[in-house]
């Protein structure tokens, strides 16, 4: 399979959507159903036999040539942001089919498994990478019972897929699991600033996510004087100024308030209640730790002059990850071997290679993204660069099979 | 009828909502239709023919002692806010009810019409006063074809709701109508400040409304640098700090954001587009006017600091209101009669009023705002205030009576 044919699956999935006039896919929505229809298809055209475990992740095995536990995982997720484009995640699992389908039915001494992931983004329950952590162990009790906007629970929502819950810790990674290798799209500026198609990954930036909420007094805009008034969104906004400044003076941090529910939200109704999304993160686990610390205190201080209530709740606290450095060798070397210039880099963005990392070892391959654009309708990938990563893929199987033999 | 049971019936249709956690009555939706059930049934209950014009408004007419084309007109709106209270409009329609019902069938030398305006808020269509428009024959093509959130525009709800736009000439006042009288909740604080349960509106505050379009670039929150970013919601909010630094600056000014829609709105994306809503009202037209261009004059400037775009639209820009002087003193001289203090007052809220005046003598009535409270669950009216309320009412329909004999 070449890059043309996997940049038009690509296509044909983003299709699969909950909006009309965009794409969104989120954890066990009816496209996510459709999705996996296609990609069972791909999956068992190549060799694979598939089934859908209890979190909703589509995972697809390729058999080894004798009998033997040891597998490797290559995998991303097939959830997305609202108005995503049509390579993030997805990318990564028709490389890993592609690069099945390329080994032509032969064998290797070890298992593939390519795995699909059912929630990396944490759209619908606001909490991130629901898959991988199914295969980690991770889902928990708090976690199955958190809501939707709809007020459908994790759980509901498994048993409402028709996959049943109490079948999760069959989910988890078997015993001969030796490896996780991720390919996706670099979603940032580097590898087109450097003129390069990939990137081997180092390490995965650390992650706070939080909800601040703001609650002052709703009223009405024209009988309000401006000095009785208790504005929250006029305090939200004097701190998302503030957000913003802050992470420009402070090196390497990202903190980003991407979503806002202003309420009641009319025109002539002065805000009553905010509730805003803090995403912070930087390489070094303490200075996001802190830079979180200053930053809500912020808001407690912002809030207070504007007489206003500040409160907040933390939903991700994820540390900084290294990549396995054996892996990383070997990515290395791959690449190298496909006749391409190794860079390493670290990942600003989370990826379901964290969480995996915290039971196997695990490494990732970058893929240049044009224009440094992704989550985005306009996110795209160079045909050349998925050549790349196919070979260099091919190239880490054949190192994988010299050393496993 | 007294205040106790006026007060009920507010609170009875406070329950016809189409939000399950509060209420929200927009034009012509279906729990409009169950208010106008009960609002047949109370006017035909006091000797009312009633009917629903092609604008959605339910009259109600209670005839003269001998065949006259003169009428007065009082009436309020049944739509409401989000989450709104349940006084804001509807008490006034109920308050003229309770006044025709009063009479007890005696006849006055002019037939009474009471008229529940389908749209005041304007929060269905972003547009407001739809209702009076109709009466004034200002409901014109561009508003006709304004479309909702779901796409259906005006002329296509009218119809929905089994109406027939080609009938909107017919819902135009009436040669004989000699006034407009408008009961209603003050929505602010002043009454209650000075001990006063009634207020003779004098004015009506001039009304601008907009919506401000910030557009930078969605993309990845862990990704891009901050100092590659373009995020409209980080400009949007010095924006909306600085509309709230000027107002509290410009002795009488009120400007609110009161709606902002983030997209695509996810908290690991920077906001690529941030659309809110701008209210400005002022006594004077001019200094109205002149705030206006500076804020949306800082928009551009700021957008363009934080390499965002920013663009608006006007949605209404509608003149202040002189109440008419011959009812401002004949609401004057029966609050007087009716025993109570009469206090002069402008209004900071617009009104239907303010749109029959465009046609008609019109003037208002405000009662007493406990705590001030509007647009707000909390919203409330005091029993005494309503029959304050009542007492003047039947006093000006007896002065009224007595000069037109």
């Amino acid at each position: 399979m070449r890059a043309g044919e996997i940049i038009d699956r690509c296509r044909t999935l983003a299709v699969l959507s909950e909006i009309p006039d965009g794409l969104l896919r989120t954890f066990l929505s009816p496209p996510m159903r459709q999705l996996h229809g296609l990609l069972r298809e791909w999956m068992e055209a190549a060799g694979m036999r598939t089934a859908i475990d209890a979190a909703g992740n589509l995972r697809g095995l390729y058999p080894s040539s004798a009998e033997t536990p040891r597998r490797l995982l290559i995998g991303s997720h097939v959830d997305t942001v609202p108005y995503a484009g049509a390579f993030d995640g997805v990318l990564g699992v028709l490389l890993a089919i592609a690069l099945v389908d390329a080994l032509g039915g032969r064998r290797l001494p070890f298992s593939i498994e390519v795995v699909a992931f059912s929630d990396e983004e944490g759209i619908r329950f606001g909490a991130p990478f629901l898959g991988s952590r199914a295969l980690a162990g991770a889902l928990d009790a708090a976690l199955l019972g958190r809501r939707d906007a709809d007020g459908i629970s994790v759980e509901e929502a498994i048993r409402a897929f028709g996959l049943d819950p109490a079948a999760l810790p069959e989910a988890r990674l078997s015993r001969g699991v030796f490896a996780y290798i991720e390919f996706h799209i670099e979603q940032g500026p580097v590898l087109e600033s450097l003129g390069l198609p990939l990137g081997v990954v180092t390490s995965i930036a650390g992650l706070s996510r939080l909800s601040v909420t703001f609650r002052g007094q709703a009223n009405h805009a024209g009988t309000t004087p401006m000095h009785l008034r208790r504005d929250a969104l006029a305090a939200a906004a004097r701190w998302i100024s503030l957000v913003d400044r802050y992470a420009r003076a402070t090196p390497r941090l990202a903190a980003t308030v991407g979503a806002l529910d202003v309420r009641p939200g009319a025109a002539n109704i002065i805000p009553g209640e905010v509730r805003a999304s803090l995403d912070v993160r930087h390489p070094d686990d303490a200075v996001r730790q802190r830079s979180t610390a200053v930053l809500l205190d912020d808001a407690r201080r912002i809030a207070a002059r504007c007489g206003v209530a500040a409160e907040w709740q933390s939903h991700v606290d994820l540390a900084a990850t290294a990549c396995d450095p054996w892996l990383v060798a070997a990515l290395g070397r791959a690449v190298s071997a496909a006749g391409y210039p190794v860079h390493r880099m670290p990942s600003g963005a989370g990826h379901d290679a964290m969480i995996l990392a915290w039971r196997i070892p695990a490494a990732m391959l970058f893929l240049r993204s044009p224009g440094g654009i992704s989550h985005h309708p306009d996110e795209t990938v160079h045909a050349a660069d998925v050549e790349a990563a196919l070979a260099a893929g091919a190239a880490l199987l054949a190192d994988l099979e010299q050393r496993q033999a």
